[in-house]
């Protein structure tokens, strides 16, 4: 296509390093305890602050977690959803590996050099903009944000790990949170020894990927795929 | 911060296009009607196909909307929620102004090069990691998904727009969805004139942004903040 149509289109080194971050970046659980560089960390939160929301709501909330006994009663936490994720599991799936699998999934949650909760804050009074009939455009928003995040941490070489085995209500106790936020994320951030070549289901073999052509129809909904 | 500790950093270009494209994404609602190269389409729908999902369930559905009658109905199914919102919202506010605003948001889904339909796929029998607690990750899932594809869209020098202002039910009657599929966006994709230097409602004086430092907290809830 000309450039004449696209006067906007980045250079090709700068779309190249794009499509780079969306592809490499990783749900991370495996961390070096190095402390993240608060600079560092400010980078990345405005990152996520930079995130669309609907009528501007900015609906994103993020609590540092520095207090160690925190960390470990959010970690203690996790563990008991996981411990009941695992049980779940185990009804109808052998239960040894998918253990382990899980346990793994939590234990960044000691080791990143930065924890994170990230919630939502619902004051839904004040904001009507396109949340009339789909109100649960808050959570897309804080979506968008952590996405944005977790490219920007990729880039700048660190990774990120999107925890969301814990009970919300639970969580939201533990740290103070008022009725109108929820908690939706524990974030692990931190430095890595290197990145997963592939999301952790398909390395160990739990899963295989879907190919695009599976999620794109034309007009209406097709029931084939 | 040394190099030694973060041997997976992007080059210093390569980072600065990642946070380029993350302050320059904008949710569009102007358009040129030049129509979007096939290939371009499938980049920006594979950089959305490569977002995380919780145990890889990869729910995002996308149906393209070729036909020009499905193109007209869903402009009037939007306009008719638009209607709704605008008398919403005029209960405690001017309407005039307001009227007009909504109007724009509306209006890009006839002259978007693509129009897409967004939804999530939502078979949570088959799908058990995380989501116990947390059944709503499908939706996270999906706009993170909607998130790369928007970053990548902006590389590429299109704008895209997210229209949240639809009675989801309607939108997938017409587009015979499924019980277990729920649409969660129109995305109005294509060529632009121009790109918005702020969000609409920043640059028509209808809101003023929050600093990052409001939404970060430390420990536990701030309910200063």
């Amino acid at each position: 296509m000309s450039e004449t149509l696209r006067p906007h289109r980045y250079t090709d080194a700068e779309i190249a390093a794009v499509y780079r971050v969306i592809a490499e970046r990783r749900d991370m659980r495996h961390f070096v305890p190095t402390p993240v560089a608060p600079e560092l960390l400010t980078k990345v939160l405005q990152a996520a602050h930079q995130a669309p929301s609907v009528g501007l709501m900015q609906p994103w909330r993020f609590i540092r977690i520095i207090d160690t006994t925190t960390r470990k009663n959010i970690h203690q936490l996790v563990d008991a959803e996981r411990a009941k994720t695992a049980q779940a599991i185990g009804e109808f799936e052998t239960t040894a590996r998918m253990a382990e699998f899980l346990r793994l999934k939590v234990e960044g949650i000691l080791d990143c050099g930065e924890l994170l909760v990230a919630a939502l804050c619902n004051d839904r009074e004040r904001h009507i903009f396109g949340r009339r009939t789909l109100p649960e455009m808050d959570l897309a928003s804080v979506s968008c944000a952590i996405q944005n995040m977790w490219l920007a941490a990729r880039a700048e070489g660190l990774g990120m790990g999107w925890v969301s085995i814990f009970d919300p209500v639970a969580l939201g106790q533990l740290l103070n949170m008022p009725s109108e936020a929820k908690p939706i994320a524990v974030l692990c951030l931190g430095h890595v020894n290197s990145f997963y070549k592939e999301p952790m289901l398909v390395e160990t073999g739990w899963k295989t990927a879907r190919p695009l052509a599976d999620m794109v129809m034309e007009n209406s909904w097709d029931s084939s795929k």
